[in-house]
């Protein structure tokens, strides 16, 4: 499979930032060469890389298409800000799973701060590994409300909740994991009333093998995958 | 939740290994306390700490359960012996995920060799960390014939197969796992004739990931978890 690089148009050619540029010159590409570029925005780019700089590349667009488009039944993951390796891990299989919008939420128990430009070069890092070219959104929020969004169906991973294989994925749908500490008690009666709780079965799962099969059965069930 | 311990029946008594017994150390627990052990049969045992000797640990029995017993409707997972960090992971989320049989196969591009207690340990201690009473049962195999049971209908996970949404997994069930080289082409076509193929979508997922989910869904399914 050939790299995939991030880059963003400006005056009619692609430039790739200080991180792409260490790539390509990690990768060996030397001015001339031919690469794929995407903006995250659903663009593929075929370029020409024309000078690689110091903190940047500019390459000349050979080639254009608009290869993924937003979908409009979205699958929106809410997930933890707890530790660093976790969310890391849990933000990877997020978007390999096909997973549209990412909110990474300041739980009471999990009130780490992470810059989003940490954030989302992880997102982006593991978009082009699996060659998607419009990345999930990412949104970092610290007040509960701010999760719910517009005619979107959120679910609650509880396991008081009923099983995930009863349910009927329709239309655009939330899927909030908890901190590994667990919901607060006004969280949880906030989201018993504002979502529907769903379980994985009897047995309590570690936290990552729950978070990553709910979303991945409804990334299975919504075809995300 | 308490220690759970690993312990086998000896004229009456339950004696630890000695890899149980440094646990039972490190946990600091001393003669005369009460511990719960199992022998990974099904079996629950409250137990009194009578002598900590420096290779095993005798114990009186106080109680006897039996807690779980073999399922009519089994769970088998085959997974390749690759390298030892997957094959770890693999082998600790089928524990979790209550898998019955784990067949852990050569297959032509997975060829370490792990010995069987190596095996066994992680089982073992995934098994304690989650309270499974009956451990999986766990084979280790060189010939792909080896791997088919009688009465077991099996599954192999490729690209090229149906949606595993689609399918009723009736019945006692073997999910097959290729390596990360993916199968050679005798081994795809011996499987391709006797096991029927399925994917979980269009998208290439990360060996692990389509392997957990898979694993996990079908788990699901079968109320294993």
């Amino acid at each position: 499979m050939p790299n995939l690089f991030f880059g963003r148009e400006r005056k009619g050619k692609i430039v790739l930032d200080e991180d792409e540029t260490k790539h390509l010159k990690v990768v060996r590409i030397e001015e001339g060469e031919t690469i794929e570029v995407t903006d995250g925005k659903g663009m593929r780019y075929a370029c020409v890389v024309e000078e690689i700089r110091k903190g940047e590349t500019i390459c000349k667009i050979l080639e254009k298409d608009e290869v993924e488009r937003e979908s409009e039944d979205k699958l929106i993951a809410v997930i933890p800000a707890g530790r660093w390796e976790r969310l890391r891990l849990l933000l990877e299989k997020c978007v390999e799973l096909g997973v549209d919008v990412l909110i990474v939420h300041r739980f009471k128990r999990s009130q780490r701060s992470y810059s989003s430009k940490k954030i989302f070069n992880i997102v982006k890092e593991a978009s082009k590994q699996c060659r998607r070219f419009l990345f999930p959104r990412i949104e970092m929020t610290e007040n509960l409300v701010e999760i719910l969004k517009e005619n979107i169906k959120y679910y609650t991973l509880d396991p008081s909740g009923d099983s995930i294989d009863k349910i009927d994925f329709k239309g655009s749908v939330g899927i909030i994991t908890g901190p590994e500490g667990g919901f607060d008690k006004e969280e949880r009666s906030f989201l018993r009333e504002k979502t529907t709780f769903i379980s994985l079965g009897r047995k309590i799962l570690r936290f990552e093998t729950a978070s990553i099969l709910a979303i991945g059965f409804v990334a299975l069930k919504k075809r995300k995958i």
